[in-house]
């Protein structure tokens, strides 16, 4: 499929030269058979607005040709009927007076078969967070590039390293023995600036995949490899802001494609500005409209030709890489009105696909908040499917360091009172959860290193409702602390590049440490895969006694118990509480160890302990 | 009025006694013109039920006379129709084979002018929680009764030391002068038991007085005397349970007319079962129907005898005592459905009273769930139109003790983050708020005996949104520590008992200490009273900079701006920022000193200090 997509994009570059200059058009190509019969077309090159716009092809119009502040754009906009277009290439001709100053070659594929009806990623899946700059590095002839200024510099740790969309591709089989069955990797697309390039959140082309991870096509023949081993990949995508170095910056098409200050002016970051009923003007727009940071340009989502040239960036990439899933960056801070609109257009046109959003907030309600379909005071609808629980987060990253007890909001009381709370949520199971991402402590760090603790919190994380997310290298016991800097929390993975002393991603060559945390995770992950009982079955869960959380999962053909003991010590669990959720079941197979158990009477649990029981 | 309600009490009661012995129809009277015509009369007595019921008066008719589980109850259902009933007294008659066994004289009595229409607190008051056992012993005749076991003791920190309702209405002019606008009492109702019944929430009879108190006669007294002088009364009231000694517990009327258990079982006190979609069931009736205490039978309010009686009681405590507000104790605990019907019959009588719910959560959409019209996920209305902001409460027990800065959630912040939630709740003016009350910490112990921090709390609950309420004493500097038990935030109030060596009911017996708290707080009450905007205008509130919390109350006539400066030394405040509230006013005045600010430029502010500035 990518050699076609390749050669295709080569053919919708070609421009006849004439006497106007048309040094872009963006989206590049487009599909016929879209939900959404419109397109508005980006069209850069200097002076171009003298222009008149004309195109002749059969089921396409263009409905209006759109003039901006800045004479070097134009924002055509266009219909394509999907009942008489045909995938095929159209001319648009630029003229002056009648004489035609330029043509552009534009094509309309064919979709893919299915297209529409894709399913994104489910609670079926177990998505693998990586850091495309740290995973590995599979073709080192791209760690410099000439268009890019930041070189490679292994030894700065916010420095870039050299991973790459081939060190992905590489792994894949390594991605899929885990038992991970999607992949998010953090941002691909371009970032053209002169240093701390490696998180790839500062974007200076929406279009393009950065060259030093691989070419546009690169990405497809990625996406395309991992279906074929029943990987999903998730995209991550950035609408709150751009990059300092992106190209529009050099030339804005009108002054408030993005938030202008007269001078740099940081975004307070107070989200809740945009929900206070008694909040000052100031402060929410300051919210809302200052900057992420320096080299981050806030966006303005409320700009009608940026917004559109947005939304339908995200759909171009869904179909042509065939994505499975879009998380969507510092999602809170975006205009949440252009948001809504964002998420409806998508799943308009994907009605399966899955978005998630990067809330980082810290109460259960302005998690609920964002999601799709969600009841609130302001009768807001995000459209939303898939919001991040930072409030499990937030309990996950104490919870198996501490005591809980009747009283106190500790331990295995943190589990509890945030499942608890399921009630304010749309649909608690499309909640994205982990221990942690690329921003926050490394989870074995957290936990000190304590494998007993790293269990309990796998277990939990792939037995409780929602969607599970891993981040690279925990699985193999890696550390690193955010106290040191990102960088730290970022390392390379070992085995990633060529030379590297131990290579993780091999059996062979895993430390005995490594092994531990792999050989339980794996075994996990996999027994995950296949059980739906997990994937959408019903929750059970009771008030923790004595800091031991007990819960089933459980549908029609099946029920799986949870134990966690979060003691330091050996415990006895009577069992006679839970008769709800064992009902007539005498026994119970632990999925890790295999030993069963009988369910009359008595368990005797391990300290800080799980115990997955599938019961018969 | 009082006089003739004793009057009247005594010929209510008058039974004329043959074979069949009624010992208590319960309401004891009623009244014509209610909106609801229904009434359900209990009547108890050896073997009632065996007795044919009749009545003969105009506009009153037996609906239906049920038999219940234990013989020596009647539950009578009367209509009493608005039109054609008129006040005065009507033959209750109990009849075996035509025999009449005995006749009850029942009355029937004429409403106050206006009853229906009263106006319960608001926002424009300012509530005053006592301790009648702790407040003034007004009585000592009463200390002791014979009815009741406990007998008086000073030196038992939770014992009884003889407060009542005569030492309460003896200082109605010292509340007046405060400048508080309604009084909360605990509860007055008998509880009559052997130790701990000074709390009072153990209420043996929910008609009745304690008699250490006073009589019910006493207490409509006290409330009449309030009104004369501009003082609502708002009753504390407990439907989540009984007392052990209350009179039914001797003669059930039916099984599940408490809820019971094989051995003592107490409440997992887990108020969010009710919510939780993934609750055991197990866990949730545990909640619902566990007791207290030992000394506290948990009710039945899904038992329709029981829940109708006690919607009765309440409604007959407003129509006999005169009242303005009722005040329920342990509000979560009680079946939310009950609740809701029970809030609502009593403002289908009275459209304009309030009623305030004790919901002690610690999260905002906790307390807005339980406010009347909310907007929530599981589409629940409680009727109830004001719930105490714990969360606000939460903030006020450490912001002041604590440095806010950009980024943490202390200090200042703190107060901040929860007005902002503020979108959340049907009704943000409508919440009770307070710093303390009688199961918290003292608030002076909290603050350290630091009279800034307190001026600083009291300038914020006396200028924000909702109802503010203090608690005896800490107007004139008390402590007490809850760590060494509840007895020591429940101190008598000194000068309260003869022979008391301070009185610091009179400015002459203030020590300089007393002085400096009691006179701060009065001129800030006193100001707020007449205070329309404090009341009813609107909020405009900033973001907390350099932990300094800005915020402004408006209307078309006037405007508030108040500034607190939680820092440990004096800051200059730029008030540029503050365009939107300062409009194009160029002066305030502070109502406590009566200084004078220019608003152009900076103010200088006081270590830990608040302003309140009235604009012009």
């Amino acid at each position: 499929m990518y050699k076609s997509i390749f050669v295709v994009c080569l053919l919708a570059i070609s421009t006849t030269i004439l006497n106007a200059q048309i040094e872009r058009v963006e989206p590049a190509f487009w599909w016929v058979g879209m939900k959404n019969p419109k397109l508005q077309l980006l069209i850069h090159g200097k002076d171009i607005s003298k222009n008149q716009v004309s195109i002749s092809y059969p089921g396409v119009k263009i409905i209006k040709v759109n003039k901006v502040e800045n004479p070097n754009y134009l924002f055509v906009d266009l219909t394509i009927d999907s009942k008489t277009a045909k995938a095929g290439k159209l001319n648009i001709s630029l003229k002056q007076n009648g004489r035609t100053e330029a043509t552009y070659t534009y094509e309309l594929k064919k979709r893919k078969a299915g297209s529409a009806n894709r399913q994104g990623f489910t609670s079926s899946d177990v998505v693998y967070l990586l850091m495309p700059d740290r995973f590995a590095n599979g073709d080192p002839t791209n760690d410099n590039v000439a268009s890019q200024p930041e070189k490679a510099n292994r030894t700065i740790d916010y420095g870039r390293h050299g991973g790459d969309i081939k060190g992905i591709e590489d792994h894949l089989d390594y991605i899929k023995q885990l038992g991970a069955t999607a992949i998010w990797s953090t941002p691909l697309l371009e970032n053209n600036y002169t240093q701390y390039t490696y998180h790839g959140y500062a974007i200076s082309d929406f279009y393009k995949i950065d060259p030093r991870y691989g070419s546009n096509d690169d990405f497809a023949k990625l996406v395309a490899a991992g279906h074929q081993k029943g990987l999903k990949t998730i995209m991550d995508m950035v609408s709150n802001h751009g990059g300092i170095g992106a190209w529009w910056m050099k030339d804005l098409p009108m002054t408030d494609w993005i938030h202008q200050w007269p001078t740099f002016t940081r975004s307070n970051h107070k989200a809740i500005t945009t929900k206070d009923i008694h909040t000052a003007q100031c402060d929410l727009k300051l919210d809302q409209e200052g900057w992420f940071d320096t080299t981050m340009p806030d966006m303005n989502q409320n700009n009608p030709y940026f917004w559109t040239y947005y939304i339908q960036n995200n759909i171009w990439w869904i179909e042509f890489a065939d994505l499975d899933g879009i998380r969507m960056d510092t999602y809170p801070y975006n205009d949440r009105n252009a948001m809504a609109k964002w998420a409806k257009a998508i799943l308009e046109e994907y009605p399966h696909f899955n978005l998630v959003g990067e809330t980082w907030q810290h109460s259960s309600e302005d998690i609920a908040f964002w999601q799709k379909d969600a009841v609130n005071s302001l009768h807001y609808n995000s459209y939303l499917p898939t919001p991040m629980d930072f409030v499990m987060n937030d309990a996950l990253s104490t919870c198996f360091n501490e005591q809980g007890n009747g009283w106190n909001e500790q331990g295995m009381n943190k589990l509890y009172n945030t499942i608890a709370k399921d009630y304010l949520f749309a649909n608690p199971n499309n909640l994205f959860i982990f221990a942690e991402n690329h921003d926050t402590q490394r989870y074995n760090n957290t936990l000190k290193g304590d494998l007993d603790k790293y269990k309990m919190a796998m277990s939990f994380l792939m037995t409780t409702r929602g969607i599970p997310q891993i981040y690279y290298g925990t699985e193999i016991g890696m550390t690193g602390d955010k106290n040191k800097g990102d960088g730290d929390i970022r390392r390379d993975f070992p085995g990633g590049w060529a030379g590297d002393s131990i290579n993780a991603f091999i059996p062979q060559g895993r430390t005995q440490f490594q092994k531990s945390y792999y050989d339980f995770t794996s075994k996990l992950l996999n027994w995950r895969k296949s059980k739906e009982v997990i994937h959408t079955g019903k929750l059970l869960h009771y008030v923790p006694e004595n800091d031991i959380y007990v819960y089933f999962r459980y549908n029609d053909k099946e029920t799986i118990m949870v134990i966690l003991n979060n003691n330091d010590n050996e415990q006895n669990l009577k069992t006679d509480r839970f008769v709800e959720g064992i009902k007539s079941h005498q026994e119970g197979t632990d999925v890790i160890t295999g030993t069963k158990y009988l369910l009359a009477n008595t368990i005797t649990l391990p300290k800080k302990s799980a115990l997955i029981l599938e019961l018969k």
